[in-house]
């Protein structure tokens, strides 16, 4: 059986991701690929759930330490990529996901300014070599992400950081997404019928490709 | 303030590692060691505890994955070493702690026979060169250790594990102890005193060189 593709949506709060990820899902089903698994990251399996709660929660008592949340993200990701996106992969499955590696990279290595040699060793440790096909950076400012993100609700404790923790994020998806021709960058400023559009027109390219 | 110091028990199911714990306090407190702060892992904070509960229980539905295992144990350690043990040792309060770093390395390490690379960067990605200063290894057969610990009740998803595991991890505490001289080995398979006055007996030693 054909092994499957794994497409993953990255960005910013308030990036329009779950917006991108319908937009992905209705390409993928026009061009006749049927059995799509969705994932989010933190997160996709009971377990994995319960350490996404452990690191989106606000804990009075005692400040989480950074590599304490670094940990927690790479074990949820381990858990969900070993029983959820490889094995749907390898029974021929696409998977389409909600943030993945590049999110840590971003969040905890450029906004957290954990040190580059630590991500390295804790991606190799979890990941090995395995990666996504292909992922979509939603490049957006992070004030007006911010803004868009507030508008809907109230904000988890990573999401109420200081506008320069975004600021860093950003830039650290920009580098990587600008040095790796497996991430496309789509601006999502942009009206969301050209979002739209953007990503049909760079998506449907791609799996003439692959 | 002179820095505290850090005391560690170790040791398979069944070893006595209560026991012994209750022995070290009676003589720290008989040499006038007056304020003493005792932790366990995993666990031992609010978060990392939450951490223990994912670690020990069943999980019906999926697999733990042995690095999420990892991950886990050290992102609950790394939130009670900052959080608590470097805080009182600062301050002046000695810790003895029920289980440390070793644990890892015989469980997961030997036990899980989990690459020496991979348990070594991730000791210094969550650690760095912080150790205790002394451990109490409570060596005794897994046999007769599980045998005690089976008397005490139901056994949890670790203690679960076959012969084998127990057998691997004596042997990886066996080969650490060796080659560490701030790891002492205490017979536990002797009788209940003698293992007590072993441990009054070295710790004293000990407590007259520190």
């Amino acid at each position: 059986m054909e092994q499957g593709k794994f497409i993953v949506v990255e960005g910013l709060e308030g990036a329009g991701k779950s917006t991108a990820i319908a937009s992905i899902m209705s390409v993928l089903t026009s061009s006749g690929i049927e059995n799509i698994v969705s994932t989010r990251e933190p997160g996709g399996t009971p377990l994995a759930e319960k350490m996404r709660a452990l690191v989106k929660e606000e804990h009075e008592a005692e400040e989480i330490q950074d590599i304490t949340e670094l940990l927690l993200m790479y074990g949820a990701r381990v858990q969900l990529v070993e029983t959820v996106i490889k094995p749907a992969l390898n029974s021929g499955n696409w998977v389409v996901g909600d943030r993945h590696d590049l999110s840590s990279q971003a969040y905890q290595g450029g906004g957290r300014q954990i040190p580059a040699e630590t991500m390295q060793s804790l991606k190799q440790i979890s990941l090995g070599d395995f990666k996504p096909d292909l992922t979509l950076y939603m490049d957006i400012e992070p004030r007006l992400g911010l803004e868009r993100a507030r508008g809907r609700g109230e904000l988890d404790r990573i999401e109420k950081m200081d506008i320069s923790f975004f600021e860093r994020a950003r830039e650290r998806y920009l580098e990587l997404a600008n040095s790796d021709s497996s991430i496309l960058i789509i601006n999502a400023a942009q009206p969301i019928d050209k979002v739209a559009s953007d990503i049909e027109v760079a998506l449907t390219h791609w799996l003439g490709n692959h």
